[in-house]
């Protein structure tokens, strides 16, 4: 069965992005062409569908670059209509049992790429996320948008892998345990 | 000239510790004996005095256990009296500049430890911590005593080491970039 898998930057303080969905702190996404340092594109090439924020859409709308997400099907999660757009992108509604599964459907084999802080809070909870894979940028912002902050309850892992990236960034790939 | 350093446990949300203090999900810290398996007594040998709040002391008073720290010097900010205790402590006020001022004198050659949310947010937003080495428990919490909620302001470091350990725990070492 495809797996809900996230994939995400975050400071040493849990913050997905900064201020005013500030991800200048991130780093400049297009060095990462070619040789696909943090893994991005590899992991891509399993994911068959997103799921997403309303926010997070737009962060990623906004960049104003190539939509990063190839022609895979984009779920939304939004009550109110998507602007006018050629992304393959979706607005849904529903509760997150609902939306992860209409996600794997779309995803068909290949795995769901979760994204957005909403809804990787509500998925925890949930018990419907498989894989987290964070990588902590050396950097503490005080304050923003934050990855876990409000999930009601505790959540255990396994550390998969370590791996550690140019600028002091690190990934860390974790597995639920349920 | 000395150092000062924070060596902490946090969850990948980010907390110190849980609701009502609790420290249990960093698990049994008497399992570390004898190997050293965290580095703590690494980290301990080059200490030459600790400085932390008032609520940190109280919480590592509490344990029942051995006073972790030895003989060394361990300056409590607090401005309400101690309990009379065997443990080489004292009761210090001030800002966080005298208050890290006092330490590096009480240390030594040695360096400083400093431990304790509000200590470690004040000195980082004073400019005052040369190294943070943190061990990310592989679990979130969702509630709890921060580390870092509450900065003032935005902090870089840079990755100095990455330690895997047991049980899914990562220690990351960072120096802080000035």
């Amino acid at each position: 069965m495809n797996r809900v898998r996230v994939f995400v930057g975050c400071s040493l303080d849990g913050f997905i992005a900064g201020v005013d969905d500030d991800l200048s702190w991130l780093g400049d996404p297009s060095a990462d062409e070619g040789e696909d340092e943090h893994g991005f594109q590899a992991f891509l090439a399993e994911v068959g569908a997103l799921l997403m924020g309303r926010r997070t859409f737009e962060v990623v709308a906004g960049f104003g670059g190539p939509w990063p997400y190839g022609d895979r099907p984009a779920l939304i999660a939004t009550h109110r209509p998507l602007p006018p757009t050629e992304h393959p992108v979706q607005a849904v509604q529903g509760s997150i049992e609902e939306l992860i599964e209409r996600a794997r459907s779309a995803a068909g084999e290949r795995d769901v790429y979760l994204d957005g802080g909403v809804m990787i809070r509500q998925a925890l909870d949930a018990g419907l996320v498989d894989e987290l894979a964070l990588t902590f940028v050396p950097i503490v912002l005080g304050a923003g948008i934050p990855l876990f902050a409000g999930v009601a309850q505790r959540h255990s892992f396994e550390l998969k892998t370590e791996r550690r990236l140019s600028k002091g960034l690190m990934t860390l790939t974790y597995r639920t345990l349920k």
